[in-house]
C-alpha cells in the first residue's frame, strides 16, 4: 500500500480487516435466510435467537493442510464445501438442523489470493445447499491453512438422537454407500497432479453430502435408539456407538452396501475393505428397534437405507462373512494418533 | 501398548479416543453447574438448552503456537488459561453471560504428556472461574499445538452491546489499565529460558482476565451506547468500533491508564506507547451517553473505569497530548496480516 498523506489513518483499514471484509462479502447473507441470525460477521461475536421449544446443538471440525487435504492437489473449492458439510454431519448425526457456523481460518500468503476466492465459492455453495449461513469467525496468519468450522444447530427439545440408546436384539442400519470416500482417495493417491473435480469417483471424497435429511426425519419420529455418523469408518465408528451403549453389534458382509468397482479396479481394490475401514463417508450409523424396522422407508431423499446387522448383548464387535462364519470386526479406521 | 490377544478388539479404545478421554475427565464439569448442558464431551455434538427470553452468543479464536505463545517458553497452564479467557472477552464486549465452550486441539506427540496435563489444569482453572464448562470438541494430530476454542455465551433478548452504537458527544471509557500485557510480553522476549509464572508485572500477559461483569453491568443498565474488547490495542481497535458507528473520536493522552513502571524501566519503555499500542490486554472500551456519565461507577469488582475521551462528528481518530495539541492516532496495534 502506498502513503498518502490525504489519507487518515482512521478510515485505513488494516489488511486483517480487509481480509474479513473479502470473507465477509463471499458469505454475505440474503436477509430472508437469516432473519434469526441477528448479526453476522463484523462484531467480537455474534448474535442467534434460538427457537421456541429448541435445543441448542454444537460441533467443531478441524480441517488442516497435510492432514485432510492437499494445497496444491485438492480443488480449493472442495475444501471449501467438505470443511462445512463434514462439520454439518455430526448435527446431521444428532437429528438436528443447522442453524449457522463460525469459520476460524489460519492462512499463508500464498493462500490469500485466488486459493481463498475458489474456496470461499465453495464453502457459500454449501452454506446455501445447507441453509446454515456464515455468523462469524477468526482470521489469523500461519505458514499452513488451518480451517476450524464451528456449525451451531438446533434440534426439538428432547429430540436429540445420542449414541448411547441402542439395545440388544436392534436392527443396525446405514445410508447410502460405504467406502466410496476412500475408493476416491486411492484413486487421487495413485494420480499425480491436480484432480478432475468432475470425475464422479471422487465426487464423495471432494464433495460429501450430510444426511441431514434423514437425521431430522429419523429424530422426528422417533425412531432411532442410536445413531451417529461414519467419519472414520464402520470398524472405527460402530465400537464407539456400542462402547456409549454398552452392547456389541453383528453385522454381515453381504449386506453391507459397498462400492460398484469397474473390473479394472476390482483387481485392485477390495469393495468390503472400502466400506469396513474406509473413513469420510459421512454416511449416518443407527440402529432401530426390531419391531419398527418395517417402518424405515427404503431410502430417503433418493439415499437408501440399508439394514446391516444387529445389535448384541456382548460387547463383541463381529462380521458375518459371506458364508455366514463369524470373526471379530478388526478396527483399522482412521486414528491421526496411530499412524 | 503391547498385544492382548485376549483383549477384543471392541473394548481396545483407539489412541484418539484415549486422549479425548483424558481430556473429558480434565475437564469434566460438575452436575449442578452443568444442568443445561444436557451432554457434554462424547458424543457427535453437545446439547444446550437456551435460557428463556435469551439469545444465543457465538464467538471463536485461534491460539496457535508460534504466533501467539512459545512451545518452550510459555508455561502450559497460562496457555490453557488465556485460549479460554481470550475467547470469553469477545463475550464481555457484547454484555453476555458464558455458558459453556468447545476445544479443538491439534496436538504433536511431544505435547500430549505433561505439557497437555498443564495445559488442561489452566484451562479447567479458567473454566470454573468463568463458570464456563467444556461441551465438546475435536482433536487432532499435527506438527505444532493449534488451538481453537469457540465460546457459546448468552444475554437477555436484545440486550446484546454492539460496536455500532456510538454517537458524536458519547463519553469513551476504557477499564484497568492498558498496555500492562504489552509490556509482560516485552519483559519475556528480552529474557530468556522459562518465564517466571509468578512475576506479578507478567499476570496480564499471561492469565488475563475477562471483564465479564463490567460487560454484563453494562448490557443489563443499558449504559453502553458501543462496546468492544481491546484485544489488538487501543490505536487498532478504537477505529474499528468508531467505523461501525460511523463516527470519530478524541482520546485524552493525560487520561489514559497506564503502566507504573520502575525507573529502570522507564527508561526502556515508554508507558503511554504501550497503553495506544500494546495488544492481548482484553480490557473493554465502550461509549456513554453524556447524560448517563454520572451513572458510570468508578469501579466495578475492583477493576477501575476510566473515561478517555469523546466520540467526535466527523471521522478523525486523534490524541490530545499533554499539552493539549492534536494528532491522529496512528495505528500500531497487531495484525497478523501486516508484518
Amino acid at each position: 500500500m502506498t502513503a498518502d498523506p490525504k489519507h487518515d489513518r482512521a478510515t485505513e483499514a488494516s489488511s486483517e480487516d480487509r481480509l474479513l471484509a473479502r470473507i465477509r462479502r463471499s458469505l454475505s447473507v440474503s436477509r430472508k435466510k437469516s432473519s434469526s441470525l441477528r448479526l453476522a460477521i463484523g462484531d467480537d461475536a455474534a448474535l442467534l435467537r434460538p427457537r421456541r421449544g429448541g435445543e441448542t446443538v454444537l460441533t467443531c471440525d478441524w480441517f488442516l493442510q497435510g492432514t485432510h487435504f492437499l494445497l496444491d492437489r485438492h480443488p480449493p473449492d472442495s475444501v471449501g464445501w467438505k470443511c462445512l458439510a463434514r462439520a454439518a454431519s455430526d448435527l446431521a448425526a444428532m437429528g438436528a438442523e443447522p442453524r449457522c457456523f463460525l469459520l476460524s481460518m489460519a492462512l499463508p500468503a500464498q493462500a490469500t489470493g485466488s486459493w481463498l476466492s475458489e474456496f470461499l465459492r465453495g464453502l457459500q455453495a454449501a452454506s446455501r445447499k445447507l441453509e446454515c449461513p456464515a455468523a462469524g469467525g477468526d482470521t489469523t496468519r500461519h505458514e499452513k491453512v488451518l480451517i476450524n468450522v464451528t456449525v451451531i444447530g438446533e434440534c426439538r427439545r428432547g429430540n436429540a438422537v445420542l449414541r448411547n440408546g441402542a439395545k440388544p436384539g436392534d436392527a443396525v442400519f446405514v445410508s447410502g454407500r460405504l467406502g466410496e470416500a476412500e475408493y476416491g482417495l486411492r484413486l487421487i493417491r495413485s494420480g499425480r497432479g491436480r484432480i478432475n473435480a468432475r470425475d464422479a469417483r471422487l465426487r464423495k471424497h471432494l464433495y460429501p453430502q450430510p444426511r441431514l435429511a434423514i437425521g431430522s426425519w429419523l429424530a422426528q419420529q422417533r425412531l432411532a435408539t442410536a445413531m451417529m455418523d461414519l467419519s472414520d469408518g464402520l470398524s472405527a465408528d460402530l465400537p464407539r456407538l456400542c462402547e456409549a451403549s454398552g452392547v456389541g453389534a453383528r453385522v454381515e458382509a453381504k449386506r453391507i452396501p459397498t462400492v460398484k468397482l469397474s473390473s479394472l479396479d476390482a483387481k485392485k481394490h477390495d469393495a468390503l475393505d472400502l466400506a469396513l475401514h474406509g473413513g469420510d463417508d459421512y454416511e449416518l450409523i443407527f440402529t432401530v428397534d426390531r419391531e419398527d424396522i418395517r417402518r424405515i422407508p427404503r431410502s430417503i431423499a433418493g439415499t437408501p437405507l440399508i439394514l446391516i446387522g444387529e445389535v448384541l448383548n456382548d460387547k463383541r464387535i463381529c462380521l458375518a462373512n459371506k458364508d455366514g462364519a463369524e470373526a471379530p470386526l478388526a478396527r483399522k479406521g482412521w486414528d491421526p494418533f496411530r499412524n
